[in-house]
């Protein structure tokens, strides 16, 4: 059990075998639930001996749900549902669910106490703990949202076995990000664990996961205790925290100029290869460290730096120029002197960022 | 200058002659403004010299503007207008601009600086600290909404002077209430005061206040004083704090039950009455102490107990039930032992509650 401190309150993380051992630690009758539609096809038995039938809300894990018209339905769901203000609200499901299940919990009634059972990677490793929400308004993306812990976090790695393979990887990204910002040997053995991580094919011949549990147990533990002190030092991000955006900016501006066709962690990956790379020209990193990395993580990002190569330059370079962080002619950019040792610092736009991540693109993605 | 403490943040009230005095202090090129638009067309000259237009969002002061829908336009001009994380939104305007403006300042880039010039009586002496705000949703009415408090807030009474009447009375109600809060001086100090407060007719042949402006600065000051320890001590009002809601639960249900025909802080006089009376028959006040009161108080809610009387009871017993302070087959009401002497209790609603509520409506409001 982990316990993250929070101006809000104290939250914990705590670890169960199975979904429906966590389901039992909750009380059902003062309980409404938020439940990722798509997960709940999945585990639809264990949830119905656990989740009273009229005070559980489906919703799909879609971009498009986590705006102001979507959540209004969701909102008026729970309350025809006789949610109160002394009701605990059960959230169950990823990132998107975790996103309107915090901004939910944080305005309905002025503050509700909430608990969240995260069904990704991402979500268990990383999105859980840190206590960010994010809603889109408009053509503006992830410009509203709160801080707001759940009062309670639980996590099983059964849920995660056999994700769909490139939902793996896109949770892998953050994983492989908290491991880069740690130290040289939780990189090296993270990178030893992943030899046995495979993807096999399901009944509709998809690529899915065939990962041992325990490894998966392991990295989101790891990642959690990475990730722990950064949120608990600067909870609104307005410091140290900004560290962990360490591949975001590049990231954030490849899923947008290629309309999500990289999945978040995976634009992770790469923006995190191409702040190394950015490294490496202004001096802070040696080449040697680049070609590792670039050797190591091709097997988690291919082949989407083909789709990266054949996105519009000029939406990614908007898309950096309209990062939240930014503000003027220079981008505050995460970059890195070598393994555990990332800097925050300005990049002129013009003169450094643009070239470099042209040539990077042009020279270190995909297929020449 | 007053300095409220608040979890997030400790924050001032500030004094100035006038609205020009108030607004030289506010640093225009990093300030985003949000006004209300009929106090706009009033002083239109003193904050064309203070307001850059490019960065105005007016905004009408109803109440169908506390919803998702009619905030959405509000965000999406603001961010048109290239408000950025670190710009400061101001807001000048009565209840509905502060709880439109602090909830768009607690969740936009998950939090945004904020100052308030509040321009009501009511805003000034009574919602301005303590950092609630509200927003409707379908339905449900104040069910959404954040604890958020400006990080300054700039009064001047210069702008009370000359309101419609009515707003006047709407805002004394509250100033009335903290006084009974305090102390039978207090209120009695105040009682005295009010007999200068005079009603005048403006061009339009409007009743609009005629009151000395220091009589008005002297009762925001006085009240936010008695209002200041409650809301810190208990910020997120899970205790203490439930006593500024003494005449709330009758006044809400008599706004609601009347179309909003009641203006909020004359439902809370007569919300007042009626906690007394019913106080009298509970066997806790006695009753000349509600006979005082009620001659007191009459010139500060008449004609309104006639609209009360022909409103419908069955909305009004509705409204009580759904009040969201409420749980089971009793109500918690602020009842009055006397003069700074309120206390929180259950009272068994069909047995108590409404009985005493229509005698008070029948015998006490009105020409029978």
């Amino acid at each position: 059990m982990l316990t993250i401190k929070s101006r809000a309150h104290d939250y914990t993380v705590e670890n169960f075998p199975d979904l429906a051992s966590a389901l039992i630690t909750i009380p059902a009758q003062r309980s409404w639930f938020l439940i990722d539609k798509r997960f709940s096809e999945f585990y639809r038995p264990i949830l119905d001996q656990a989740v009273p039938a009229n005070r559980a809300v489906y919703v799909e894990a879609t971009e498009e749900q986590k705006s102001f018209e979507a959540l209004t339905p969701i909102f008026l769901d729970l309350l025809k549902r006789e949610l109160k203000r002394d009701g605990l609200l059960i959230v169950i499901g990823g990132g998107v669910l975790q996103d309107i299940g915090a901004f939910i919990a944080t305005v309905l009634f002025r503050g509700l106490r909430w608990e969240l059972i995260p069904t990704t990677l991402l979500a268990q490793a990383d999105s859980c703990i840190g206590s960010k929400s994010s809603i889109n308004i408009g053509p503006y993306k992830n410009q509203i949202g709160t801080f707001c812990p759940p009062n309670r976090i639980q996590v099983t790695s059964s849920v995660l076995a056999t994700l769909p393979w490139d939902e793996i990887r896109s949770g892998l990204g953050e994983v492989i990000k908290l491991q880069l910002l740690s130290s040289e040997k939780g990189f090296r053995e993270l990178m030893d664990d992943l030899k046995s991580w495979r993807k096999t094919e399901d009944r509709e011949q998809k690529a899915v996961a065939a990962i041992p549990a325990e490894l998966l147990s392991k990295w989101v533990s790891r990642s959690l205790e990475v990730k722990k002190p950064y949120v608990e030092a600067d909870e609104f991000d307005k410091g140290i925290r900004n560290i962990l955006n360490y591949g975001h900016t590049f990231g954030h501006a490849y899923e947008s100029a290629t309309h999500y066709g990289i999945p978040h962690g995976i634009g992770v990956v790469l923006g995190m290869l191409t702040a190394t790379y950015l490294s490496v020209r202004l001096g802070l990193a040696e080449v040697v460290h680049y070609q590792e990395l670039k050797t190591m993580l091709q097997p988690w990002h291919e082949p989407y730096s083909n789709i990266l190569r054949k996105g519009s330059r000029d939406e990614i370079f908007q898309a950096i120029k309209h990062d939240k962080k930014n503000t003027g002619q220079a981008v505050n950019c995460i970059l890195t002197r070598g393994f555990g040792r990332m800097e925050k610092m300005p990049v002129p736009l013009a003169e450094q960022l643009v070239p470099a991540v042209n040539d990077f693109i042009e020279r270190e993605c995909g297929s020449a």
